[in-house]
């Protein structure tokens, strides 16, 4: 069975990166990505927070949260989901 | 022909997870990943830099440098070189 990986990202140019190369370099035979955009998806943010997710892009893979590079933060992501 | 991936880390534990998660998840089939512990390796440090490596564990792929949370800034490290 494969394992699942999830890439938490917010459309920036960072984040663009980071999915075309490195999430792209993941093995398809043990891994199903799946790609989660926080500022449209914004249901999925308190689940990224429980992950411990401060930042995108970011790549959760077995319960091990990896912060790439800075895009932005959970924070401004929140903001943003209250002010509009 | 496959793809060059460099894993340059200090042996610190964000770097000992880091390898043992997210570099053993690239696809093998695609990539050749050479790990580089850059305290052990000090040779390798102006390669790194030149690279764009600001911290460690950084994973350079496709000229890309992630940084992948954070375990020590390169400048320490090259304190460190310079100190013993």
């Amino acid at each position: 069975m494969k394992k699942k990986a999830i890439f938490y990202h917010a459309g920036c140019p960072v984040c663009v990166t980071a999915e075309q190369v490195l999430v792209a370099a993941l093995d398809p035979n043990r891994f199903d990505v799946e790609i989660v955009h926080l500022g449209e998806d914004r249901g999925r943010l308190p689940e990224a927070e429980q992950a411990g997710v401060n930042s995108v892009p970011a790549l959760v893979v077995d319960g091990q949260v990896f912060h790439i590079n800075y895009g932005a933060s959970l924070s401004e992501l929140k903001q943003q989901t209250a002010s509009s």
